[in-house]
């Protein structure tokens, strides 16, 4: 049973999504198409670089990861595949696989082949990508090795003395504030928006809509609300700067 | 692998999807069910038309397109079977399957058995005769022929010279105006809301925030902004007119 | 085929949803998972243990209902196995099985193995739990039987002569309230915001943005109104006392 995965900035209203699945099943009969989210803001590549990023390792080894935030389609950008030791990624090459890439990772651009339109390439190119590469062909027999592919960095903190400077990075549906500093590196508690809070094991160890940060689960601290949105509490938003005090 | 995919106007906040997905593996547990979408405006039946017109074609023969939006569950309108060359489609007989009948779609009014809600027809009439066709079961034996079914139009275009009058007939996710003149018409720009409009190939063609026309992958025009929404832009809704430039 | 369906308030924007479908998968590539919602109101327990008690029925025995809203998760709260006689749930001991649950339930708090997050016991015990069930494993053997489990009441209703007092318990996407008062319970019309409103058999016997009471498909009497919002229309929310005059 081959496993594709599908993250796109298509929202839940249209039928964007389905024909995608469609060409996939035409392509592969076999597949299953499990949805990660089609709510990532639209042409916000680097939201879905970091969702990308904070799930792939959840599915099975040989799972197709494939992310279609596009704003470039029918441009000149290629449409790529990536294969790394475990995992293959099919989207647009804008970046969007920055977060995954890694020294092992092989880049082809798609040769792609049949009808296609200038604004879905969704449909036409990545889902019978896709719906091949999950029927076993390989990527080197549908594309051609690149090495000039688009690539950003992810946003670094900075360590002074005992303050380590961070921000914002991602802010979930609960409105708990994902910030950059990995959960490896030992904080007391963070301040932001001219509060200082502090560090501690799960939300019931607050009072209801008390702030918290945690060890979140995409290996980050969050500073979270038990039972509210930091978010709203904090008036908080993406690329806001905090700093950690380091124990 | 039989395939049901599913349109209505449920939302994806109560359970009545899923109730829905529940009584087709009641009726056929080797049946995968895709989500077109559930998110058609309450009762609008004209929308759930346009929508499973534009993506029918993406999945494989045989597939069994159930689509309820029925805002007369319960009185004397029919349940229907479509039976299309390549496609079925099962769903009220208010004119929704409108854009895809043909002069070689044969109708049935569903013969329902067993116990019957007034409210939820899809769960307890259109799902499980989905499963029942899904197995391979023939429309003929689930209901009966009928010549008076509900139909409706499509909105015509006009020409006049070098005119081309149309209207907008659709606003997807990204604020892109779905028109109704076919791209099989050549035009070269389209006149909305005071502003002329350009045809180009992509979006990437016009900077940041400007608008274009593109030919729409639905096989229409579409009036679209690169990186924004045409429909805030021009304040735009469904049913406005705007007349295109003939090549 | 083993079906798991799946709840939770995690929104739809993130990929909290599609982590524990990948743990599930990784768990056992064979099960199917079936999203029944995870539009839940954050944190709202009541509404999820109503959305489980409404559709768990329309699965074919067997399947496992997976129920995740749990704003205790990292704290003393147990996580838990529902075994009745024909289905399995797993989720969080806070009442949200409190619905399900009957004299013939057996409860098991899991013995969790493996690393464990305390923020995400969604994808780091519930998943592979629901997942190792799908094979075959019995609960028995993945938990300990409990007899302290959390369970709350449904909210009832009072009979004074001919009046029959209830309370509106959930508001669904299009607008219909749905009482506490049982379709089993013969009652002519319902008092609600100074407004008497005749039962009827199906939204078209009204006009168009009249209020009717139906027998709502979920077993209890709805306040609706004919392709319109009874919510809108009533200034309803949920706890809003009513009273139905007995047949």
């Amino acid at each position: 049973m081959p496993i594709i995965t599908f993250i796109s900035d298509f929202g839940d209203r249209d039928w964007f999504v389905a024909a995608v699945k469609g060409q996939i099943l035409r392509a592969n009969p076999e597949a299953t198409v499990i949805d990660i989210t089609h709510r990532i803001a639209p042409h916000d590549v680097r939201s879905a670089a970091f969702v990308v990023r904070s799930t792939y390792l959840d599915f099975p080894p040989a799972t197709i990861h494939l992310v279609v935030v596009d704003p470039g389609v029918g441009s000149m950008r290629k449409p790529i595949i990536v294969q790394s030791e475990d995992y293959v990624f099919v989207g647009p090459d804008n970046g969007v696989f920055s977060y995954v890439l890694n020294e092992k990772s092989r880049v082809f651009g798609i040769n792609s082949t049949g009808e296609v339109s200038t604004t879905f390439h969704a449909r036409d190119i990545f889902a019978p990508t896709a719906g091949r590469l999950s029927r076993g062909e390989e990527p080197k027999n549908l594309g051609t090795t690149i090495s000039d592919y688009v690539r950003f960095s992810f946003p670094g903190i900075q360590t002074t003395g005992k303050e380590v400077h961070g921000e914002i990075i991602y802010i979930d549906h609960f409105g708990n504030l994902i910030t950059n500093i990995p959960i490896s590196t030992a904080v007391t508690s963070v301040h932001i928006a001219k509060q200082q809070i502090a560090v501690k094991k799960c939300y019931a160890e607050v009072h209801q809509g008390d702030l918290i940060v945690v060890k979140g689960s995409a290996g980050f601290y969050e500073i979270a609300a038990n039972m509210a949105s930091a978010k709203s509490i904090l008036g908080a938003s993406t690329g806001m700067r905090i700093v950690a005090v380091a124990a």
